[in-house]
């Protein structure tokens, strides 16, 4: 017989939840014993604390991958998660693992996690959480002198965001093998070093996170992690739980436009090639195209920059980024090929050259269905309303998705607000995610 | 009677150019004598010369106000002119004079010039030849070991372009009391300081151009700057001489847009308030609404800016400066009333909020009779093709105009191009401006 946690809640909805009760491994109903509790009040003070790194004015966090800030964050990490008796392990990409040993050495472990960067004006919550949430079931689990038949760790993978080096995603990448590590620590920070001799790999070694390759050393059983929805579906439809089944597709695109600097006083308009007004009539064109053949997409244009930048000269050149998802590959296919189509119309209507050029792509994540049958029925366990949702973002997970067997458990966001000091999520469902979390990882380490 | 200076070639015009060559002083008409020639071979030389220091692979120059290749230049105009026989005199916003003393000690100087900083990609001839044209009058002069009643001197303005400081004119301004000394002195290094600690005051002190108030010590009588066209209408119209009566009017604008920070993967696009969407939008909207009140308008929006500049995050802020330049004030207002109206437009339709501001401005600017009729006799005399027209950018000469009676010179720029570096003007063109420059000069110094 197998102990399962199912908290006081969760008993008196027990007959909404019955069929939810059935033991996955053996198939009775388990026996109703006082649940394993999270702290919800040390939860949201731990993730007050951490938003004091890097604080912006407004509630926010500026806490880019790999300076000061992250490694005050990893530091203060590192130490709550000795202080829950963690062992600490780092691997070559700076990966943070907390490890909490289980009964069996079976060399297994059922893994949780996120990340501590965050956006250049993030919110406190975006990937915080998701450890945090780890680091208060270590807490919680450490306090009831508690063990797990497996070893259980909290993850703080490196460089989600990629806010700072361009691409994101690079711990659990690496970690996963979906990135050779030589490629990512060549990685150069963007924008503040103009010079362009600052890499990941100095980066790391600067703050101190450069650790081993294979630091974790055990086999990754199962993921779970859990984040902020970023969105506003689970507000909109008032449910406290996202059981998240995958991930949409995403594409990205560098796009160049190339016409000719001219003085801006003497050039008559119509003999212009200005790559400006070109870019920005494709940026429209896109978003129009793309919005006809898929009212559910997302296209994004988060950066642009002009060449020479000079307010008296046409600008000659000019490059941005699409950012294009969609749940289905053929939908972004079509999208895709529908965007291309636009150049040759931008190039005869503005007398430029356009290029596009697919950056980065990230195929559709479909999650495991054991684990998303765990965060279910922990979910039903706790008698929270649950929706089944698809992310709309990118996380950590959708690496390990492709590496062990994965899922995600998602919080509301309130009006969706995410990548914005504004970023707010109700205490009592911050903890609720943490709680779910904490019996679908039991379940899961059984 | 008064020595006037004809070259060879207008004695071959005399019957079409008679009345041009009545005396302005005496109205008798002048002996005809060997004139005073200008070196083309030696100017063309110098602007190759000049043009090594900031050069750029394609032919032109990055030699931005006040950087170390600003002092390379400056150094070389200073050397040559003392070579020549000049005085340098350097005032305290780093305008240098090369001063050739006149016959009388009137206290009052002719004086020509522009300024040798260039765009981040300019040309090799923009500012550079109006001072290498005045520099060779000078070797010219000293060469034949000639004097004139009153002091001549070649000046280089600083920042004219204004491409590292947002501002240009700087030295003009100064000069002719339009803009404060220490204002001036205070204008921040854009871009390329992030700190914010690099002014036109610490910049001027590190190169050492750091001179006096009034350093020139004598009165203008006059003011003439030769210049490239730098628009495509005296190629296209087979002139050789320019004669400017007036520079068009220039207004510059900032331009803000609000909106929201937003996740790009999970906010739906009909939830978007996207700054750069909406910047977009405006832009080719307000292209649209100038074009169509005034079909010969310029408008350049040559810098923009998003925050916060991540590829996965919808823009929340995004900036930008226009440029808008018209020979007409009252069209200027028109347009400027129409572009304001745009705003309500594009809040509603991009759920953002808009904000306009004049940045600064300058109104139309006519030359001086007296200056401009020198131009024209001289032009001429020497029997070029010449066309009265307007200047489409703006000069040191529209700062000067306000000062001391100025009018400006121009040479054909090869398609219009300028502000890049594939700016060219034929090398008789740019002789011959400097010949009509030196015998306006001449007739000026009486």
């Amino acid at each position: 017989m197998h102990v399962h946690c199912i908290n006081a809640r969760a008993a008196s909805h027990l007959y909404d939840v019955w069929s939810t009760l059935l033991c996955q491994r053996c198939f009775y109903f388990p026996f109703i014993m006082p649940a394993l509790q999270i702290n919800a009040e040390r939860l949201n003070e731990s993730l007050a604390q951490m938003a004091t790194i890097g604080a912006l004015p407004h509630g926010g966090c500026c806490r880019l991958a790999l300076t000061d800030e992250d490694k005050a964050a990893r530091d203060l990490f590192c130490q709550w998660s000795r202080d829950a008796g963690c062992d600490i392990r780092i691997d070559a990409i700076g990966n943070v693992f907390a490890v909490r040993a289980g009964e069996r050495h079976d060399g297994q472990v059922v893994l949780t996690g996120s990340h501590l960067d965050t956006q250049p004006h993030g919110g406190r919550l975006d990937g915080v959480y998701g450890v945090l949430a780890g680091l208060e079931i270590m807490r919680t689990l450490h306090d009831a002198r508690s063990t797990t038949p497996t070893a259980l760790a909290v993850a703080c993978w490196t460089n989600e965001e990629g806010a700072r080096f361009d691409r994101g995603l690079t711990g659990s990448s690496v970690f996963t093998g979906t990135l050779p590590l030589a490629e990512a620590l060549a990685m150069k920070v963007q924008a503040e070093d103009s010079i362009g001799n600052k890499t990941v790999e100095t980066e790391l070694a600067r703050i101190g996170y450069a650790g081993k390759p294979d630091a974790l050393g055990l086999t990754v059983r199962a993921y779970l992690e859990a984040h902020i929805e970023q969105g506003p579906i689970l507000e909109d439809q008032h449910k406290t739980i996202g059981i998240v089944t995958g991930a949409q597709a995403a594409r990205w695109y560098a796009v160049e436009l190339h016409g000719a600097d001219r003085h801006a006083g003497t050039t008559p308009m119509q003999n212009r090639s200005d790559a400006l007004m070109a870019a920005a009539r494709l940026m429209l064109m896109m978003r129009e195209a793309a919005l006809k053949l898929a009212p559910d997409i997302h296209l994004t244009v988060g950066r642009v920059r002009v060449t020479p930048d000079a307010s008296n000269t046409v600008p000659g050149d000019a490059r941005f980024m699409v950012d294009l998802r969609h749940p289905e590959e053929r939908t972004l296919d079509a999208v895709e090929a529908a965007l291309n189509a636009l150049l040759a119309q931008v190039e005869t209507l503005e007398r430029v050259q356009a290029h596009m050029q697919r950056h980065a792509a990230v195929s559709a994540t479909p999650f495991d269905d054991g684990c998303v049958a765990a965060v279910r029925a922990a979910a039903a366990a706790c008698g929270y309303p649950t929706m089944t949702m698809v992310s709309g973002a990118m996380h950590d997970a959708c690496r390990l998705a492709r590496f062990a067997p994965s899922a995600m458990v998602f919080v509301p966001s309130h009006l969706g607000i995410s990548h914005h000091e504004a970023e707010w999520t109700e205490p009592q469902d911050l903890a609720a995610g943490a709680q779910v979390l904490l019996q679908a990882l039991l379940h899961l380490a059984q």
